[in-house]
């Protein structure tokens, strides 16, 4: 069956990465993924969590995630009063995990990365393309603190993207936009470091419970998408990494 | 004394208008007024308000503010738990006013216009960018109801922009940025009609009062740059004012 | 056309301010005009706000405002869970503004002087009677900080007071009344010092845009206001000044 | 030994109750003991809670409780983002049960009345102050209701009263003023109809066990007072009963 | 009459005091009345709370009581957002209170005991549960402080527990179930120690106000219940008191 | 290397499930897993949650998830004011997703099955005991509705249960305890249905990102303990099923 977008069950969304974007942030871009738009920045502070200083451990890597009320087509409401959503609290933990795993902490002192993800669009696959653009902020944020001279090299041990994989009808599908996501049987993101290791997977069967070769080709789809998004990571951070 | 950034004492910023900015809203622009960005889209519910029921009347037009955390140079936490702050009230309210000054509301039948204004980047005068470039959204999206049919006519009796005036030292100054407005002795927002007459005046001394003659001065100030913006704003509603 | 209680378009409602309405507090009046009745009173704290210590300076005035359930004619309910109203914030923030405009922050050394204004009756002008009547109870609170030798000084520069003039149908007027504030096209609140120069002006058309002809009769018919209010202040501040 | 204001251990404090205190409400007064002044008034909702709709029954009465902030010495803060405290907690409920033990709801209907008792001066006894004073807002507010032909009578089945009584050192007081509720060994409030039988006892050994001989006094101690209080809301109620 | 459960009017409910029921705590039981059961546990901290250290004193006993949602026959829903209810609130500071008549709070020097009854199962006469399990959870935690050698004594002066007693039609009945205390005219709550001295007294009239006869022969009928509940505390305790 | 408790490594702790162990319960169970103990609750409720009726679908299940304080070696403090935590959140979502894959939802018709799962012990796992007890509560649940003919038949389309693998060192252990979870390199929580196909996979590398074949062997070590906890649910739901 064709995609609802015309793609190959294989194919990315277009996708672009734009470092920079927010000139005021320590590190920053926007990620294009097809509809899905977000801004990823990363702000340097020089203290630690509470709960990082009571370990002993120094450096820490944490995330927020947000969408602009109209990021939707029908508008989210700005969260608020009640704190973020269950959906929200889940997404901004997967960043902060995702990030960890590439970061060698301690290099970075008595400081916390704090990643702000920040949907324009959201067409699904906004937490993936999130992590995925997370790491150019971050990367970029750290050569910033290497050139200042304030830590002594660069704190990552590697690259990580992510990307969807799921099935919709009888079709495993690579990157999926909200239309696909909406109707699929399973919805699995991947997190995965340039070394093909895996950092995170979360699989979810929506409607249909899935057996073992079905996880596997859908890891090997995943694969495909993520090592062309670590071309566009690394060619977005030339002469930083 | 020169400004801050070279502008003459009457001068505005390079102002740039982009309509269509966010396309799932019903309306978007992005106003960018120097180093100030904001994104402003316009929402149609079609619901009124539970007072505005209780009243029996019909239309409503709303505005909610925030600020991407770097938006500004040093991150600004989202606002949450807590609600949103004394000043995000004041300028959500003020939006809200101004635009509702060139409203028809009955027009609008049982529809509410719900404005979003997210600043991308800050650098003083947030609140009248917002004002300016939410009146683009706000037509937009009248338009669009009219096309549609939903309503009989455009609901707008008039045009209205913001901007901001003050005294910095002894000079009175148009369109303060953030350097500005933050060491300015009195400080100024003008918000006027099309036809020159005011919706809103809020002038506050920060550290002098200000007497008569200082007072007409600014508001001739002011005057200045609204003509240009309402200009811009012309010419970004080109076909659907 | 005759006004709602009798009075002559520039004319003022009676007006009482009873000093040390209040014997707990370091400062405080009861001030009445016509219906509205607020109760003022200055309490003083031996230290700063944290973001005052932060900017290395000394010396701070704020303000909180709350209304009896009873004041109004129908309940209001009390504020809580979700925090003051916009309407509050904005009343808050205005009223510790207009203060601030006439203390000489430092002489306060490491103290705040908190300012709570409780509104016993609502009939339109509370925010401009509370100003009038805070300035009272602060002055007292500054004496007695004063004669305890706790300060070198007296910190004001001068005498502030507010006052609400409006629009409604064609008629200009002073010191509007909950009736006529309901019904005015143009709502205007001057808060001014006893040496005639502005310290806030908010100015908004409810309605109807007004002219820069219009402004200037309205700040004309605050100033005939005004002046009889500081002759109050003064009285009720005998031998405190 | 002599107590702190020099009144004798069987004494109430010099009261007064002035009825209609708040004249926006449907029943109100001011109930002054001493420096203890609180103002109650009585408000007339036409519905009812929801708990009151799902038991199937007519008429509720309730009760809300605070304080203002400079009520007592050192400035309480507002209640506010956390909710009533549980102090406040507890003597709302108490008022409310005090009162409902002499109202025969279904008289009331589809009814509410909600009494607040705001305290303007704080010096110990305030709770029990707070229900003398809302019974008498009370029987106002029925009054009127039944004056309109709202209600076909009244729905008060007695009149209903309170008083602290205490043990300081080893003498057992009648109405414990600050000084000495703070450092009394037992504590004890005392909630009486008119016809002498009890609606709530609460004793509290602050610091000291107490016997049952003891409690038995401090009851007839209580009921002097009380019979003194009874006669100040007749007199107050006069031509409403 | 004869009662809901076959009882006699005297009598307690089937009790049993399980200690050291959940492991990890310093002290903790189960108390089970009849198909009432509460958890009690006692946990100790190295640290006082601001006001107890502001007012410079040393040891500190509170509690906190909570329902598992289905320890009712319909689920109540867990309290949050808006934190505890009101009833909540009342009884964890009964508890509180009770707890610390019986302790001599110097002796636990910089520490805080801080009591969780968490309800199983609620069948009427949880909070009395709650105070005579707390006791137990409490003595064996101070019993660990002392052979531990944190602290160099006992800090009990006493044992404390309480019991129901009510009015039901017209029998004067011990321990009421949930069916008895939803249906009663009068609602005690009576903490006593064991030298037979009152803690606290709560008598409600929750439709007829009682005379003093009354309240007498409910006193007695108290104190019948409580020495029941003194021996089981001593059986439970036994080598710890 | 052994393991912390003498287990092998693919054996599950001590695990031990009795039914109907909440009585007011519709349907409930205590699971033990060693030291962790969890209390599995479903309550029905004659409603659906406002999302799932604007969907014009039947039936729900959703789940909560508490800690008793004690239930931990250090206390944890209820969650409250601030809402559950992030921690609490995902949680109670997977609890909530895991048992909706074996539900028909549309034979419970406007009906709601409402899972509490409250932790007596928390020795690691705690989410995955949850699981496959709230499993059995729910059945025993739907078992009541079809015996009162409230539905027609069961609506489970098969079982479900879940547990934890990990890799600690080198190891790749089975149901890892605290001290497993806490000092592990990879953390995978896997929810199987009986027919050995997935609900959820959440593998996440704590410190080690993983490869295939190590992906591979944990989803084989789980199914060795998952089908032990087949056959347990079997047991306990005996003459349910």
């Amino acid at each position: 069956m064709p995609r609802f977008d015309g793609r190959g069950s294989a194919q990315l969304r277009p996708t672009k990465i734009t470092r920079g974007f927010m000139p005021n942030a320590e590190g920053s871009c926007l990620i294009e993924m097809g509809n899905t738009k977000v801004i990823c920045t990363a702000s340097v502070e020089d203290k630690l969590p509470p709960f990082r200083k009571l370990e002993g451990e120094l450096g820490w890597v944490t995330a927020e995630y947000g969408m602009l009320p109209r990021s939707t087509n029908v508008r989210t409401p700005r969260e608020g009063r009640n704190g973020p959503s269950g959906r929200t609290v889940e997404i901004q933990r997967l960043i902060g995990r995702s990030l960890r795993a590439v970061v060698e902490m301690p290099v970075l002192e008595e400081r916390t990365i704090l990643i702000d993800c920040d949907v324009l669009q959201a067409d699904g696959g906004t937490r993936c393309a999130a992590i995925t653009g997370s790491f150019v902020a971050l990367a970029e944020a750290c050569r910033k603190l290497v050139d200042e001279g304030a830590i002594t090299r660069m704190p990552l041990t590697g690259m990580v993207a992510a990307v969807s994989v799921g099935v919709v009808g009888s079709d495993e599908l690579l990157d999926l936009c909200y239309e696909e996501d909406h109707r699929c049987a399973v919805d699995m993101n991947v997190v995965m470091t340039d070394k093909g290791r895996y950092v995170e997977i979360q699989g979810t069967a929506e409607m249909t419970p899935f057996d073992r070769n079905r996880l596997l080709r859908l890891l090997d789809l995943a694969q495909v998408g993520l090592e062309q998004l670590f071309k566009m990571q690394r060619a977005a951070l030339e002469g930083i990494l």
